[in-house]
């Protein structure tokens, strides 16, 4: 599994009043605490108003890079923040994101096209979040045929099929499975991600929402997730999970993480 | 979901000392906490010897009865004790088990054809549990033929496609995965149960281990488990995945049961 670490966001107040005082030990701390709790990525998310977008980026990204080798995820609703941060980083990371809206992809796609950069696309086009599987799968059709005319490879995707509540879905989590399985039978190399704690807004004791749903959408396909690395219920769940669905032969992964002392009692 | 209700078992030696010194209250607290917990049935077993089974079983039903109306699984590994052990009951319930082995199914089927007892049927012949999916298919076939020659309907069946530990599998849980989908295909009536537990053995933080299989396996088709509805968070779990699963519109029963303190922090 692929773990995007979700904790550098300037939308959570903590991180926010950091940002704010400039209190780069609490940003470092968290770059720090990722890393070791086996982050893929750190994703750095500055959320503040689009004046000071790019510098407070800078300072987000240079604190990290200072205390882990990790890549970046840029992230920003903005593509035009993002293909400017790539220029902070000291190696190819992640775009976070682009989607079939407006001119996003034609902003990123020829600055990663000839890069290591990988990117994550979500599936909403002009109108919002598509209510359909077949109206999502049609925004991921136009994606691809985008990506093959920069010539960027399947593989370099994660696509974030977008998680919605399940509190106020009719049919469980139909939609998101559906697009997941056909995405990954068309192709098997590209990664599928996913904001997992969104699926349980609203509802009581939300990681257990969480990780009956990580649990289902790995069984689907999905490869990647934008998520807390230090909840060790999730991590060890993801573990357990690909033992279960024969992806680690004879749980020896499962069993290092536990010894690693990445999930289980803290030791 | 079904939930058989594991915790008075003779194997387990505080269970195993209440038998010995006729600790009453002991057993009888165990029905009521499983009851309140929202266990579908008691399951009752002794595991002492042979001469001192029926007797001890006719005991701990007894006491089960005395505080809770739930219907029993009579459960012993002697399917002689198991149709003896019917006549104690108030009400029809559950025998567990029978199997391919032996003339186990021919001691049981004709003492259950005209009632409305249920029977968990395990997928182990003569030759002990079958280590392909096709062989324990093979097993399936035959004990639903000799259910046709009896006219017991299919949805009298819990099939316990027989949970092994993870940790010694080859390819994770693909052998039950496939056994639990072929079997839900043809019969789409037919209850699908199993000791979830036995997964984890021999790997460290069972639980979550546990509650992926649990996850999994209730996507592949299980209706009923055999484990402890004491153990919140496998319940809890339940109840997200049936929701995850389009199975609990608006997650209502996730949340009623949350609120009926079923699982989440105790109230």
């Amino acid at each position: 599994m692929i773990i995007i670490g979700e904790k550098i966001n300037g939308s959570i107040p903590s991180v926010a009043k950091a940002i704010a005082e400039k209190d780069a030990d609490f940003i470092k701390n968290l770059a720090i605490a990722q890393t070791q709790a086996g982050a893929t990525y750190i994703d750095v998310c500055a959320s503040v108003e689009d004046s000071i977008e790019l510098e407070v980026m800078k300072w987000l990204i240079d604190l990290v890079q200072q205390v882990s080798d990790l890549p970046i995820a840029v992230d920003s609703p903005n593509a035009k923040t993002c293909v400017e941060a790539m220029a902070y980083c000291n190696k190819p990371g992640l775009i976070n994101s682009v989607s079939g809206e407006g001119d996003k992809m034609d902003i990123v796609f020829p600055k990663i096209a000839e890069t290591k950069w990988d990117v994550v696309a979500l599936l909403n086009g002009n109108k919002g979040i598509p209510k359909t599987a077949a109206d999502r799968l049609e925004v991921f059709n136009e994606i691809m045929d985008k990506a093959k005319q920069y010539n960027i490879a399947p593989e370099r995707f994660h696509i974030d099929p977008l998680v919605e509540m399940l509190c106020t879905a009719e049919d469980g989590i139909s939609v998101v499975n559906e697009v997941i399985s056909t995405i990954k039978k068309e192709y098997p190399t590209i990664h599928i991600t996913g904001a997992i704690s969104n699926i349980s807004f609203n509802l009581p004791v939300r990681k257990l929402v969480n990780q009956a749903f990580l649990v289902l959408a790995m069984n689907a396909g999905l490869d990647s997730a934008i998520l807390d690395p230090l909840n060790r219920d999730m991590m060890g769940m993801m573990y357990a999970t690909e033992a279960c669905l024969g992806k680690d032969y004879y749980c020896i992964n499962y069993i290092t993480a536990y010894r690693e002392n990445k999930f289980g009692p803290v030791k």
